[in-house]
């Protein structure tokens, strides 16, 4: 992978099914993008290096998910000044996922995370896609496209559901 | 104001109050914007002209502040290719912010919102000025700028209590 | 199917195994209807003309299902002076459907929407009937039996249980 | 008054300030209603012979609201067929109206409330001339005016706050 | 069964596992007690004339368990005045139980229900056995003797967990 | 005071002034009490004690009102074989009374709390009442008394509205 | 076992397999605890023994865990000054865990307990073994080590995942 | 202040009138403390430092507030092998306090924070000194003084209220 301009983390690897749509959404939109592992907590060093270097190896969106107290998309947005989009994930102990929404979405002034919905990581990527676009106008005819698919999309399906009879 | 880059916009004039956070840090960054009321369930046609045309206008972030069962965000994000900044607002009726937290935050895939904290108007500012920095190299200074002062701001603030012995 | 009074539509396939229960209720009652899938945030367009075009169409009332972030009945209420009958539904990332059921229900001042439990797709079906019968006497009829075949129901399986001796 | 087709009922007249605006509206719309105080939990008889008579009374809606455990829109419905509304109440020592919203709202198969927002009394109001309007078409024309009423609202705020330089 | 002190009573016969749990525990205590359904929403007439008439039939305690919007304690305790046990219960379209337990909580001054746990129904039943106890001085003996049993089925189980390594 | 039949004991000096409700309705139905501080994390020892001879001198239910990671009611009923009314009390660092409500709520099998409404202090006072006329005959009457006193004053407030116009 | 510095009590046997956790991590850290039951509840005497008597005993930390309406950590905290470590345990019956959480972190000034993530009995593990390293120098070198190894857990799924090509 | 034991640290200057109180209690005490404001998202690098520090510095025990999306508590606790008391603080746009409870109590195994009540710093106080207690035996007889001084508090509030006649 060469040149990649969205970094995509995660806290632990049982995010990595989640997070993977992230990833699948930019293949989609030919958008260059890193994925790994990196923990606020387990690995601390290595978040800050993560942040406070990724703006400068190219990367210009990073999409952080974690579950739980998920401090990972804050910290990453308190050392960088890259966007920083976050994805509250309902891991296995979380309560009900309100634990990583909360503590994701719930940014002090000064500090932004841009959060999207519990496991949200496809989301994400659009996002991660949109903001780039403001820079890259290749992308914008894919998002366009990809507004299309999302309504045709919709149109087979009521064509099926009619020829099926469930409708 | 003459080719703004932001689009402000809230459901209703008792959100100014709030929204109004926003414009104030654009102000800062030197960002042009436009603020202005588009209600998704009292101006719907008004909400999918604004939504359908504001990239056209030049527009390139969308801030969208709402309360209660709040739509705005979300409806614009759906037609619009633009990301859209979601502020759920604490209104009167609202019960205690959850609903408009949720109905700007749980969107499904295809169509995110860039959502922020409760009332956070100001952090959509600061989110919508890294969204631009990808593009408009002068406003990463600027970004970097304001880290530093929200730094230097804690320290100053440290240094007065300790004077004053209330640390 | 001919001169259908009640649009039930839905924000997505997944959907359709709670809001057919809508629709089954409908058919206990002969009352017409047409259901169809119409997504706020997928297919906007569709939703603005379906929900402007509704009444003239002869729809009398409409039912709209939607999980998440459900933005669907509130929108279709934005546009049609029918009334709206709401169905939160505990789709698979809501967060325990509290979204779906804050975003229908916490609507603004002007712009009511019918909301019902969450999956309550059957209840629905009859609160139809209820605003029906206001102009179609013959669906009181119907709603007596109904209320009739509720109670006898309970007295039934109350006899069948005294008799295994379950009870 | 005569003939009134909206029967508007509270548990307690601490409700009277909230629920008058479901008055207020229908006097805007001409709709004739009748306003009166009936609880579930202190005159159930009372409850009961209202919901039982109110039909052949010529009541056609039936507006209830209520705080904390609220039955009286629940048990309303139990007993009649005309269409219930419940406007759940943010009593004094409801918690945050979560208890008015949840007995209100989540009603079983068979007996369905159409639940408004929290305090929601006006949205109550509005969907009781909705209903109405199926069998009075002169209540489609007001409806329609109000619609108009509520996107001039907005428009002429916009212009209040372009002038006075707030936007 | 001849001469029931204790009335249980619930909702819908989906709620007849979990209650079973109440009337299991009076078997225990050698406390006659009858159980049927009494549905509030769908049998409001049976319920008005249960509650109405318990006292005179002998009913000292009436347990009375309901999912959802769940009135039918309530409703009890509004007409009677026996003391009144209400069991929330979690049913299948329940928001995770909140609904059940607030909708039976949070009564009005004047009309207390004896809530216990989501699904409590055994807890009930000792409960009523404690209400009878006042009365009746047999019950006494039993009630020390079940809490003497507590106390001893987790000494019981201390001394097999010892012996079998796991502590 | 002799011979009190209930035992009223809260937490804290500062649950005084809702506690009292309980005692000022006992006073009503002229039922001897004793009313004081007992605080399960404060006075343990105390607590235990209370407890243990609550019973032996002659107490019959005892209404134990505590706020926060509310523990006393729960205690006392692990010790006492009593009926124990709990009331949950919104403290000011309760988190909006969830924390009282749920940690006198749902107490585990075999010990159960008759739980009120929050800050529900006079219910609880009726509850006692209701369990007592089970032993003590004269009591009946004046619940009867007050069951028609809740009902009389629905219908004077209705006629004092409709006198001054207000319905 | 000879001398244990930590004690982990539990309310039921149903909440050992969470509660072992604690132990496996203070085996570990090579640091000597008892484990065994103690329910608030149904053993009041013995909890109160247990909390008096463990400090005498050489018992430096309490570990406790507990679901529902969990008082044991906040009765243990009440009767004794060494410092109590408190696990809410999502329980069957519990409201998705918020019972346990709250009634166990809501603690009154005067009375703290050291409240863990829901089910986070290893974390309680962990908290012990650094409030003894304050005494006991050579744990410091562990809960080194244990910093250690998070870190490179996570360094070498990484690298495997690297190697499997799915990052 | 030389050689301080505790560090207490807050996310604002907002905090202090909060977290003063544990600066009170560990007074009392006789243990020494630092206090200062050490902000996550706005002093990243000075987290950093004082996390890595302290232990170095000779601080035994960390005491760490923040609301909102309180990262603090969490970050230290991942950086500094000390044990970490984490107070969440029901901060101006906090979400009810749930933001602040659930991100500094929710925390992933291996990085325990020791969390107490939503604004419970002198709890906080408490339980540093219990933490300190196992290696300095003096502060024993201060604590179980404690726990005697909250006992003789309550009781001396009986006397009064008793000769107040308000009990």
């Amino acid at each position: 992978m060469a040149n990649p301009l969205v970094g995509i983390i995660m806290g632990s690897d049982s995010d990595l099914t989640i997070m993977n749509n992230a990833a699948l959404i930019l293949d989609e939109f030919n958008i260059e993008y890193e994925i790994t592992i990196v923990s606020a907590h387990r690995t601390p060093h290595r978040m800050f290096d993560y942040a406070a270097n990724a703006r400068d190896r190219g990367i210009r969106v990073i999409i952080a998910g974690a579950g739980g107290a998920a401090h990972l998309p804050g910290m990453v947005a308190a050392i960088s000044i890259l966007p920083v989009i976050g994805v509250p994930i309902k891991s296995s102990n979380s309560i009900d996922g309100w634990d990583s929404v909360l503590s994701i979405l719930q940014m002090p002034n000064g500090v932004p995370v841009a959060t999207v919905a519990l496991n949200g990581a496809k989301n994400a990527g659009i996002l991660a896609a949109e903001m780039l676009a403001i820079a890259y106008p290749a992308i914008t005819e894919k998002l366009k496209a990809h507004k299309q698919f999302l309504n045709d999309e919709v149109m087979i399906k009521i064509e099926n559901l009619k020829e099926s009879g469930e409708m």
